[in-house]
């Protein structure tokens, strides 16, 4: 297998891109292609005792597609960028999935215009993987491709969360919620009034209204699907209520003996705690609907994010994503799945 | 001062909502004018060994509006609910402020319908009050009485929020963020554009857009302005990233010795932090926009959090709410402010 790295549009410098890449093709066997300023590529694999071959190749690029670069205009006007010739690359054939931690507008925008849609979808959608303090994760879609839904476009996410859960992820039954502010159907906004009228007469494993404080402690459902802006919001939100709370543990740990013994003695499990739910480990989001596994990593991605990105796209193109979820749509849509 | 205080809708029991307001009475010499049934206010006073008179004193109310009633329907239906006999109350002068943990919903419809708004406004809005790792709070409106906003009603929160911030609060110059999914103007959807692009020609303090990742930690506004779909899940999500990480760590230390010697060191400090981030301590929210000082408490409001938002009434009321918020809005829609 042969994964596509976007090494340019990071926040962070290309060499701690490719070094993420190095890490992800030397541990799981994985053949990467870096797409990026040739040179500093060839630089960083000899920082890293390796050089072009097989398991580490690339793909030159000139330009760089910048993080507020408005998405459409980027993507006209920068055809000799990473983010383009990755996915032209992507589209040929020559790699089996694409990673990039770049503009996220740009990289959808992109996908559609170079990979095209799946049948039956009209709006890709970005599907977060949120670690519950079960340990499970609850999958949402989607957290920022589409910020003006129409209540059909929360459909199409409900059938390719549903189909990813349990065509990739292997959960038996998954079952499915809308983001709401009240679990009754008369609550919240026209549009999920309207995409609750949809699911519930849909033959997918819908389960009603969910709100957005028993997600990760309740773990009420497999699926939550929502507006991207909505989305977007809550997944922020999510992590600065959890950075909130070890931002204030690390100040009081440091103000009194008491607390630094107690701290010296948490510290083990404070560590795991912050592995456990840095956005780090969440690795990549993989951008659904389009044709061809496309993940989408952290901006602020460093190599061990990288990795991660890395390994969700890996197991994406292994379960054959785009076969599985058209299959799945299909399926739903005709005759319940 | 006298405040009314719902003691029908909540999700706890007639007398533990009377405990907060006869605590509430006591501690912060305030008249307590309860609504409700009026044999159960008359057995919860006698509990507390205190009886009717001036400074507690009973609205008799026969109905109940659920928590899940359609409030257009109870608003217009109960007409001898604790809720619109309170709201008559307060608007014919017999008591200051109102404070409720009932329905939302029908709150806000029967503060419209009984109380009017203030001119200018079309659309009230909740008001919601967090507290930042700073220790200062931050306000959000609106946090869930509309759900779908058009962008005038967006800029109508603004004023209200600056102007409580400014005239109730204090804060001489209070910054204004709109919360968006990204920070160029370009970001985020439709309503919020055309938000962006009216606040950013008025003479409100405007800083442009925010994300929701930044707030707790950076506070980089005084007053955050959002529809309140988006808002209402804000404000959930918050509250479901900080129980995330205190059930782990809570978790983590029943799991060995060392955890528990360094969780019993800490005790008080975890303690001192849930206090501080609990929905208690936040208390109640004013409906900004309406003619009179309504507070909508938590549903789950117990004596503690009603006493919270008794405290949030009556500083309203003493402020001469209504009166600020009328003046500061034309201020700011003439002048500049």
């Amino acid at each position: 297998m042969r994964i596509l790295l976007d090494v340019m549009g990071g926040d962070l410098p290309s060499r701690e891109l490719v070094k993420g890449g190095i890490i992800a093709g030397r541990r799981h066997g994985l053949n990467i292609l870096f797409v990026g300023d040739q040179k500093t590529i060839q630089e960083a694999l000899s920082e890293h005792n390796e050089r072009e071959g097989d398991r580490f190749s690339i793909l030159p690029a000139s330009q760089t597609v910048g993080m507020d670069e408005p998405p459409v205009q980027a993507v006209r006007g920068k055809r000799d960028s990473s983010l383009i010739k990755g996915l032209i690359a992507l589209r040929e054939g020559e790699a089996d999935a694409f990673v990039s931690p770049g503009n996220t507008g740009a990289v959808v925008v992109g996908s559609i215009f170079t990979l095209g849609r799946i049948a039956g979808i009209t709006r890709p959608g970005i599907l977060a993987s949120i670690p519950t303090v079960s340990g499970r994760e609850i999958l949402v879609i989607d957290v920022g491709a589409n910020v003006d839904c129409a209540p059909k476009h929360l459909v199409h996410f409900a059938l390719m969360g549903a189909s990813y859960a349990r065509d990739v992820l292997e959960i038996p039954h998954p079952k499915i919620g809308l983001l709401n502010i009240g679990t009754e159907k008369s609550k919240g906004n026209k549009l999920n009034y309207r995409a609750f009228e949809i699911l519930e007469s849909s033959p997918l494993p819908f389960a009603g209204n969910i709100e957005a404080h028993h997600l990760l402690t309740g773990r009420p459902v497999d699926v939550v699907v929502c507006d991207g802006f909505v989305g977007n919001v809550f997944i922020k939100a999510l992590e600065e209520g959890s950075a909130v709370v070890t931002g204030l543990i690390k100040g009081s740990i440091q103000k009194s003996f008491r607390g630094k013994l107690g701290g010296l003695l948490l510290r083990p499990m404070l560590t795991s705690l912050r592995e456990r739910i840095s956005s780090r480990r969440l690795g990549g989001a993989p951008l659904l609907g389009v044709n061809g596994v496309v993940v989408i990593a952290h901006g602020r991605s460093d190599a061990e994010a990288i990795e991660g990105a890395i390994i969700v796209a890996s197991r994406a193109a292994d379960a054959d994503l785009n076969k599985q979820l058209e299959r799945g749509i299909s399926g739903w849509s005709k005759n319940g799945g």
